[in-house]
């Protein structure tokens, strides 16, 4: 997480001029998101995250993103806007990359939820999902349950078990049953797909804002519930369940979207494969990053002990 | 430029409980500073910059810091002030590192300073100069004349040579002829030693900040002078010498400290000065940092070419 291509306050100011958001007053590079360049713009008029963007998000998935984004805002859930600028753009160029200017969300990530947040944030993923059921534009997932056993090759046998003996012929085995299991018959709409507490805002005990929706795409509405519920309800080594911050969170999405028992029914394969999806990524992360004092790597086996809690422990909803 | 050390956002709104500066609002990791980790910060009352210290500022040196924003401060000069919490303590301990709110100051740094600019910054360093003049505390400068020689050597003979053929020996002739020449009768006094575009905000061609005091110590005011007009003066790479700006700079300087023979006399020593210690410190972090995508490095020949201005094209001021 760092700026990745520096932007000067002339060629800053020299975009904002296109829109209809006052002058530039401040611009500070800020180190969050995906592999993204991302600065904090401030105008004599608002605030805004202007973001370029760099190889890990394809320009041509922005479209989606601008639309999802559009029609959450619309529908009144508290999401970062795309601005248009006077002409009706949203995307520029900058310094050689797509970039879009972008609203700002006052509010902060917690790194420790309690239940009141974590109930807030389920309602608000409910209140998300109820909005995106007229949304139609479709992104497959490029991360969803198809993409498990390439990326498990991709990592390699020896590599996975250097990270942790057996590793790769539990992945593997993980891989055989959540594919001969998924719930296929489950409904499918554009879902978050990233829910962890990084990217939800906080303000008050209240969500202020959803952000990141760069995982976004078209699959299971209820793994995006297991993905949450997997990312927020656990110590961040995975080793402890927190019974009442998953109770809350599934209670907030229930109580905006209720409920019903099929995904009930296949919450324990969802959780799975959410934990799956992060175990690979993280060890693939883990593979093929190299080591320094800089960038902080995640620990795989997070998400092996949450997959070993939903596989072993885990009640029925 | 990264966040070395991450602030959850419960720690940090424990921190500025301390404080009588309202409640967090936002908090983001900013990509900036010399190796410390920058949170901007936004309370219901107004905006800061939490700095941790990480290894590149040693806490003894805090309290001359302290001190000298809080004199310039006091004295209307634009910087940034530590900020007291409610009992009077100023330096915190947070995530185990030392840690101080700090003012948040709006404008923004120029890559290619106008004329205009130069002459606004010219005359906020003179300011601050005279502000300083009743400043008693010391910093020795650890990057100061005496200090080239063992940089030199740290950075050794045939690394030296592999950034550029023959570069050693030209270092050490310089640092022979600086030593040699090192106008110690001029008056010496707090400066900041590091003025570059980058430290100064600007906002409406007008100076909203000197920032990043870091490298602030007791040396000749001139010098001061003289590695500002080597930082504002030339094109990035060192190859063009831009003499409006450098013109600019110095009027500005004069308008408001005036102008002294003996600073004048010795300018072009001094200005060698300011080069070979940036020459020095970028090819010692050259040679000592490990090549990554992620840390840009700073070419230290764009310092060898400006030194070469100094030395052979320079006319008197």
């Amino acid at each position: 997480m760092a700026v990745y291509t520096q932007v000067g306050a002339e060629e800053a100011a020299e975009l904002l001029a296109r829109y209809d958001v006052g002058d530039l007053v401040a611009l500070k590079g800020i180190a969050e998101g995906v592999e993204n360049s991302n600065y904090f713009v401030e105008t004599t008029r608002s605030r805004y995250i202007l973001t370029l963007y760099e190889k890990r998000v394809d320009p041509e998935d922005l479209p989606f993103f601008y639309a999802l984004l559009g029609h959450l805002h619309a529908a009144g859930c508290k999401v970062p806007r795309f601005i248009d600028d006077r002409d009706g753009n949203w995307l520029q160029q900058l310094c050689g990359r797509p970039a879009c200017l972008i609203e700002f969300l006052s509010g902060f990530s917690v790194s420790t939820p309690t239940a009141v947040q974590a109930q807030a944030t389920g309602k608000a993923l409910g209140d998300m999902h109820k909005a995106l059921a007229d949304f139609t534009m479709e992104r497959p997932n490029s991360l969803g349950v198809a993409a498990f056993r390439p990326l498990a090759m991709r990592c390699g046998t020896d590599a996975l078990d250097s990270i942790s003996p057996g590793l790769s012929e539990r992945i593997f085995a993980e891989c055989d049953y959540v594919e001969a299991h998924w719930p296929v018959h489950l409904p499918v709409a554009a879902i978050h797909a990233d829910l962890f507490p990084d990217n939800v805002l906080i303000l008050d005990d209240r969500v202020s804002g959803l952000i990141d929706f760069y995982f976004a795409c078209t699959d299971i509405r209820g793994y995006d519930l297991a993905v949450t519920h997997a990312a927020w309800s656990f110590s961040s080594d995975g080793a402890d369940y927190h019974p009442e911050i998953g109770r809350a969170l599934l209670s907030g999405y229930e109580q905006s979207h209720g409920s019903d028992r099929a995904t009930r029914d296949a919450f324990p394969i969802l959780a799975r494969a959410a934990c799956l999806r992060f175990l690979l990524t993280r060890c693939f992360d883990w593979i093929n990053t190299p080591k320094s004092a800089i960038v902080t790597q995640k620990d795989p086996l997070a998400f092996l002990r949450r997959l070993d809690f939903y596989t072993d422990r885990f009640d029925k909803l």
